[in-house]
């Protein structure tokens, strides 16, 4: 259901993050490892920050592994701050306003996951998102109500608590109808400076997250890894699955937890869903 | 604002419908005579009655002078009820889920037209719609919300009342936020065996709608042209423009009006809103 | 490298052979368990023959399980003979002209496998196509320039010599350049009526392909399974993976063997190339 | 039969090229004013040079005037040299193949027109193609087959000649097989660094085209217009219709005419086909 990558650090080709690496997003589109459906064929989006006043998205409905302008554009666009995804859908339609990443001015979303028994809610969830955010949803995710609930919940000013208070409140909607586990996300959201990563499900078994080791160490670890040494120390990756097999490279997101990176630094706070 | 053609009759083969006339509806999504938009590539759609419980639908994103699966269904699909429509998006997004018809159950519903102020009035209007149908909605557009209305409001019941409800109900909440013409149609619809098809505007403007004249009456005028022989004596068709010049053979749909056909037989009656 | 099945019988509907059986060709283009490729998602084409002087083609760059249009056709659709095919492309564009089945009049063709070191021989074997055929190809496929060899060949008057004709100009050609292995297929040919169906590699290590068990046989095996009572006894199945585990109901077509079958009768012959 | 746009001068945001002007190439795709066609939504694609060894191509089958993702690109991307089409197919697939720009290593090129009786002629001009570029052949276009005899004829070494030799080529096969006026176009060719642009027909009625008049003179005649004062005095545009109504903007390029443009100088000569 979906796998993801996102990037901060110095600009870096597209292409040297989703199709370069062993484990690159792309492949994983065909054959992922630990996603719960190995294919994840049904459409892609990237996300990336230039000199525009809003980042920019390219969003498909074709696999990843087919899209030729994918690999165009990967190969002749350079950014600072990269979301990427590929969708394995849950059954809503595979159309270009289902893809992630989501924006909403300069902040962009995504989220490997599900709100369970989404047609029992769907209604309930939309309700309680600003009315003047509503007209805003162009596709019929749970995905894209989950990033304007946060949005409303104050997802521009306080990340950590807007989702907090989303998750709770998707929880206490879900109890209302019996939904046992009512959350299910990795969720990476940024302002193109800060880019934050969840890790959560309501019932403690959430999809895979990783992040990356700092580079530095790596280097000393690995001094004749030529490509440790191309990176910047300021590289952050947080991923669904690895990009490669280097030992030690990365590290798994604890459950529960939120993830902070900016300017090359890293934070690790406990998550807990706000009623 | 797109344009459409609603069929009943004896079984006819789809391309006698969609290509063979001089200004056929595929014709009109490239040159359309009497439509807002020149051009109607914004996708389409077509909806039949074989021997499956549900009606089919073939919808595309692709403009349908260029679809070449169309063609082929054309020349292999016969249907004695068919409905097809050409989309100008008035900004919705292009993608399959906002093309017409839209289906529920045994029912196609397809609309020209718009919802004015629909960013304005959309969450109230989607509000409105009765909770288990809420889940049904798939796409972005003002003509999904205004089926899903007209279900709510009883059209599976008494197809005229329903609508009157509904084109009421958009009225009063586009007067509520001082929207001058809230609705601007010309909707088909149909459970399989009748079609009803309704032109009105709040503005009294409508879009065009004709209806063709009785085959009986045509042949006596035109002895000698061999398409109305072919033609059944049943067929109705009611378009948003005329398939052809023959004179005689088109009569507009009046103003505030409600057509209904049933096994060769046509009547219309007043449409009026009701709140 | 594509799976495909090529049904024969009493008129069917298509979703009983696309969609209804645990391993069913749209299945397969996702999971797929003897191929080459586990995914088969690089695009899909079902032809069929129906009432039409030409059979129908629906082809389609989506994966086939992503498909509402082939879902919906396939809920409405019954023919005859019907021959389906999901592509894993091996480097060519995904377009529909790449799409299998290909088309000459009332004929159908498709094929999985490839011709080895295409680039090399492709011009030399576009050159030897009759003048007359060769504006017909419009796509870039192996496939498609072996097609039209076939016809070329004389498919239209006598298929397995034809076909035997075309693998012994491919495999000269192909030894003129060095080729280890020239040519690996599974084809199936059809008029309408008869169908043929190869299994034929350089290295007589072909890919996967199976026949079905005559239905009488399996009845009297399995009185109480109720699919083998609905499926009419000249019911003839070629496939290149078994569509389920019914134990006895498929047979390994044999390497280096044409299939022939017309109004449920089969027969198996020994298949060399021609020089 | 398609509209074209040809770019160079300081690097300059692609939606200023695609999207800004009154009559962009965007709006040509739904309303061209000149064109033999109307509309022009068969596909378009858009070819600039970044940083990388190759230009970037981006490559659609939709419509320019619904490509959310042509929207994107042009709002991030900026580039000195920008070639963009938007295609109006005149029979052949509408498939990414046959999507101009062509590229051959940093080399563009697009066309607008057609080889008369194309069918007739095609195998022969595909023979004629240097035995290592046929491989490349990924299409189906008339435009296509001219590129690769370009390339054949020494396109890389010298353009006017190699152009020269090409038309001379296509005339002569065409007078072979009778046909009245083998050939209508107007071509443009980059290497990233000098922009060849060609006006010729057989018939000499050759589609518009338009190239835009030094800067620093309109600046002279229009003191007060801002866009003249934003563009650098190196920007060379031809087009095959103007991109704007301003008077003294655009001058045509004269029949049999070959236009030369590097580093904002230009030159016009004149066009002769070589046999």
């Amino acid at each position: 259901m979906c796998r993801w990558l996102a990037y901060s650090g110095s600009p870096v080709l597209l292409e040297e993050l989703l199709y370069v690496p062993a484990n690159s997003l792309v492949t994983q589109s065909r054959h992922s490892r630990l996603g719960v459906e190995t294919t994840n064929g049904d459409g892609f989006g990237v996300g990336w920050y230039a000199n525009a006043p809003t980042p920019g998205l390219f969003l498909s409905t074709e696999p990843a592994w087919n899209d030729r302008n994918l690999r165009e554009l990967a190969a002749q666009t350079s950014s600072g701050v990269v979301f990427a995804h590929v969708r394995a859908s849950t059954g809503t339609a595979i159309q270009q306003t289902n893809c992630h990443p989501f924006r909403h001015g300069r902040r962009l979303w995504m989220h490997n996951g599900l709100i369970a028994a989404f047609p029992l809610v769907h209604r309930e969830l939309a309700l309680a998102i600003d009315p003047s955010l509503y007209p805003e949803i162009e596709g019929s995710t749970d995905s894209e109500i989950l990033f304007h609930l946060a949005l409303t919940f104050g997802l521009e000013q306080d990340p950590p608590l807007a989702v907090a208070r989303t998750v709770g409140f998707v929880e206490a909607i879900g109890a209302k109808h019996g939904v046992a586990h009512p959350i299910q996300m990795t969720v990476a959201t940024t302002d193109g400076e800060t880019t934050w990563a969840f890790r959560y499900s309501s019932e403690g078994r959430s999809r895979s997250l990783f992040h990356s080791t700092d580079i530095t160490t790596l280097r000393h670890q690995y001094p004749d890894n030529p490509t440790l040494h191309s990176l910047s120390p300021d590289t952050r990756l947080v991923v669904s699955e690895p990009l490669g097999d280097l030992h030690g490279a990365w590290r798994e997101v604890p459950e529960s937890t939120c993830l902070v990176a900016r300017g090359g630094v890293e934070e690790l706070r406990p998550f807990r869903p706000r009623r």
